[in-house]
Parts: C-alpha cells; sequence; structure tokens
C-alpha cells in the first residue's frame, strides 16, 4: 500500500520518476500485489494526481497485480485509458467516515457500484472492493457488524468477491477481529478477504496475527509503515512491510519477497519524504543480525 | 517497569522527589506491582543509585508489591534497610548477553541464587526470579529450552517459584512465544510466570496475546513504554503501559488501572526525559476519544 495509502498523506508530493522506481523496486523485491495509485479527483488527492502516468510509465512485471482505487466511473475509464487492470471501490461502514472522505452517505456509494463494475468488465478490468472502518469508526466507535455485511451483500450482488477490511483508523482489537473475521468467513465463504491494519494504537500486527488465527491470509502493508490517517493527528501508517516479513520470515512462513531490498526501499523513502518512519525493523535490524560474539563478551 | 528497567538507559538521571512522585502516581492509578528500582553498583547503573533513598520516601500503598532487581547479597542487605520488601534476581539464558550484563556466567549467577534466597527469605523478603533472553539472544540467536529449564530449576531449587521472561532484545515472535509458554506451564505448573516483553521489532503486544493463549497472565510494561537495551541502539523500551491498559480494556478485560491517569503520568514522564516516547495511545488517543459528528459530517 506504500505508494497509494502511504503516500496519500505526505506533504512532499513524489515525482513521478521516483514514483516509478519505487514500484519498480517493490515488484523487483517479491510483493506480487501492488496499489499503484488512486484515480481520484486531484484537487481531492493532489499526492495521485499522476497516478495515470505513472502507470503508463512503470515495469509491468509478470505475475504482479497492479492495482488502483478508484471512487466512481470516471476512475474505471482512467484505469482503462492507461493500462491499470485492477481497480478497488471503496465505501466506508461508517457514514460519518464516508461523508467526510467521499461526500455520500455509504447507501449512495453502494448504489454507484453496480454501473463501475459493469463499466470494468466491460473493459476486461478486475475489480475488488474495500470496506472502511469495519472494527471501529472515530465518529460512531462500535460498528454493528450488520452495517459491515449489508456492504459485502452489495459487493457480491454485482459479481466483486475480493473484499478488503479497512481499518484506516487502527481502532481493530484482536479479539473482535478474530470474531469479525470468522463470521465472515463462514458467512461468505466464497470471498477473498483481504485484511489492511494501521498500526494507530499499535496492535496492527496483532490484528494481522488475529486474522490469520481466523483463516485470513491476504493481508495490506505499507514499506516503512508510511502512511496516516486524516482525521486522527499523529496517526501512523498501514503496519510497515519489512515489519511483517520479517515476523513472517521468523516464523518460518514463505513470503518470498526480499527483506533485504525492501528495508533498502524503505530507508530510500525515508530520504524522499524527508522524515522518520515507524517501521521499527527499520531501526533495530533484524533478529539475525546478530552481535559479534567477541564483543559481547567484553 | 518504567521507574527500574524504564528510567535505567536514559540520558537525564531523574531527581528521588520525581521518582518518589512517579512510583506514588502509578500506585494511585491502581497498579498493583511497581518495579521501583534496582540496588546495583551505582558505576554500573547510576539512574538507579538513590534506589535506597526512593524506597524509604515512597508512600507504601496497602495491597502494592514495591519491588527491585538484585545482582546479588549486598541487594538483600540493601533492599532490607531501605524497607523494600521483594527483590528480583536475573540472569540471562544467553551467556554473552550475561557476561556483557552481569560479568558472570550463567551458571556463576546461578551459583549466588542459594545464599541470596536464604538471606532473603531470613529478613522476611519475599524474592522471584527473572530470565533474560529466553526467546532469542542478539548474539546466539536461537536459544534452547533446555537452557529455560536449566535456569527454572535453579530458581526452584532455592524456592523461588514465581518467575519471569525477559525478551529484552525484542526478539520474540508470537508462534514461539505461544510455545515457549505452553511448555512452561505444562511442565512447570507450580509456577506464577510473567512475560517481559520490549517493543524493539513491533512485537511486543502480538507476544503478550500469545502468552495469554497460552494461558499466563502477568505481564511487564512501562509507562510511556520507557527503556531500551543497550547493545541495540534505537530499541525502545517495554510495551507501553498505556498501550496494554487500552488494549484490555476495550477488549472488556478488567484491569483495576486508571488509563486516565496512566496517559498523564506518561505526559509527566516524557517531559521529565525530554524526548519523545514510543506509546501509541499517548499519540493517538483512545479508541473512544470519538470526533464530533458534526465536523465529521462536515
Amino acid at each position: 500500500m506504500g505508494p497509494r495509502d502511504g503516500l496519500q498523506n505526505e506533504k512532499r508530493i513524489l515525482s513521478i520518476e521516483e514514483k516509478v522506481d519505487l514500484i519498480n523496486r517493490l515488484s523487483d523485491s517479491g510483493f506480487k500485489v501492488i496499489e499503484v495509485g488512486s484515480f481520484m479527483h486531484p484537487a481531492a488527492v493532489p499526492q495521485m494526481a499522476a497516478t495515470d502516468e505513472v502507470f503508463k510509465r512503470i515495469a509491468k512485471k509478470s505475475g504482479v497485480e497492479y492495482r488502483a482505487l478508484i471512487a466512481n466511473l470516471k476512475g474505471v475509464d482512467r484505469a482503462f485509458a492507461c493500462g491499470c487492470k485492477k481497480v478497488k471501490l471503496n465505501v466506508s461502514a461508517s457514514a460519518a467516515h464516508n461523508r467526510a472522505n467521499l461526500n455520500k452517505t455509504p447507501r449512495e456509494s453502494m448504489s454507484g457500484f453496480p454501473d463501475c463494475a459493469k463499466a470494468a468488465r466491460g473493459k476486461g478490468l478486475d475489480i475488488s472492493g474495500s470496506i472502511s472502518m469495519p472494527f471501529g469508526s472515530p465518529w460512531e466507535y462500535k460498528i454493528p457488524i450488520a452495517d459491515i455485511e449489508t456492504i459485502v451483500d452489495s459487493y457480491l450482488d454485482v459479481g466483486i468477491n475480493e473484499i478488503s477490511l479497512s481499518d484506516a483508523a487502527g481502532m481493530a482489537m484482536p479479539d473482535h477481529v478474530f470474531s469479525v473475521c470468522a463470521e465472515m468467513k463462514r458467512h461468505y465463504p466464497e470471498v477473498k478477504w483481504i485484511l489492511h491494519f494501521h498500526n494507530t494504537r499499535g496492535m496492527g500486527i496483532a490484528n494481522m496475527i488475529a486474522g490469520m488465527q481466523a483463516g485470513i491470509d491476504w493481508f495490506d502493508s505499507s514499506v516503512g509503515g508510511i502512511g496516516g490517517c486524516p482525521f486522527i493527528p499523529g496517526a501512523t501508517g498501514n503496519v510497515a512491510s519489512e515489519d511483517i516479513l520479517h515476523m513472517f520470515h521468523e516464523m518460518g512462513i514463505e513470503t518470498r519477497v526480499d527483506l533485504g531490498s525492501v528495508i533498502e526501499i524503505a530507508r530510500t523513502v525515508r530520504t524522499l519524504i524527508g522524515h522518520d518512519l515507524p517501521s521499527f525493523v527499520l531501526k533495530a535490524g533484524r533478529n539475525s543480525d546478530l552481535l559479534p560474539l567477541s564483543g559481547g563478551m567484553a
């Protein structure tokens, strides 16, 4: 999520060349899914205004999915025009968040799904969906599971069966993540679920593991942990890619992503955006970065 | 752990009055166990040199355990002399760490346990034990479970059956924490286990939950997440008390600790030590700190 969710709140707008290089290095490091950018109105998300041009210039590696977030039909057209083959819709389970983010009620957002899905399919694009604030909202606090299911149903109604649950405000707690995910897996076995956690309150990795325990095995992350939340001052971004790769590798879970390369990319990103990053492994190094025994014994 | 493990690596040495106020505020906020300081040689740990005086001046709240870390018999004497009623021994499961930290082999450290335990009991003091690096070492990497069990046996041999497992280097991973803790609970049902995680690589809370899933329900933390590790540059301290209290309360687990007070104490500590703290809730606030609905809808 680094190139999209990670960069979209950053003050410094990266150049097209910098973004292309970042994305190419991410695909070279082994990531199989990269959210390249979004096709929102440039005035609303200036950092993403050049997504069309970025798409045209990135190396399209075989077997890698290059995805973009869209808000409406216009996003489908822009995606098609620049060679983006996968788009992602979004709606928030929090009415207040959907209003603040998209200036629509959730119902109004969902009413646009059929046309977008039809248009995407007509142009040969894959389409997925995301649901923001499923585990809690900074406006309404608790989100009823029925509200999540209403949105899932509206995605399934238009043939979208890849859905991410996006805790953009970082309010999820592991017990709740487990019970919601277990219920989603039970109720909708046909859905490919993706979990998207921000580390706002330090719970990102614990929540990921709770999701794994409920049987989900796709997770979003951002290189360096870049990102934030426009509604929560000082909020961090997604869980850092290198932190979860480090965990997976230490736990013996194969990812086919090169951790050393990702740490190098995080270093570059830190330089490009000009401030410290919330990544842990970037600061502390890997478990396997051992101290010399002689020095340690001194 | 804030007053001891948290402060011991800080450059600015807090005054006795500042420490007494910190500890009194922690006990007032509801913590039932506070590690006040250590009785090491003042030259080795200057930040803890005044622990004797701090002990004399703190308000001893009924029902609160005020504990100190010791390295040898001298620590028992100092504890007794200043009114400290509970001491904690330490040895590392990593030979290199034990050498670097205490200038002894683990076997030499363990050989001091009988005299310390006997002296403590003779003076009416409680005594507990801790094991550093049980989940990994920055020198040896993996630590065999047999090495942990050798230390546990040496504690049990001298009647010490409260033992903390201290991941001071922040190398633990949840799957390993679960399997080690489950094995410890099975092998030593008579032991009261405490888990102590540093958040060096962002795994602290996930590890705590893995420990809970293995049946352990005592955890160390430090207010504000203060602390570090002298061997790992840039390492953070213990998991922040306010982050785990926030999690427990959101998960419906009663702690009888007042989260608001702890956040206020973390603010004070941040001012006293003069730099930013790794605590998440201190920056982002609580889940229940809701945004105004009207503002959100605007």
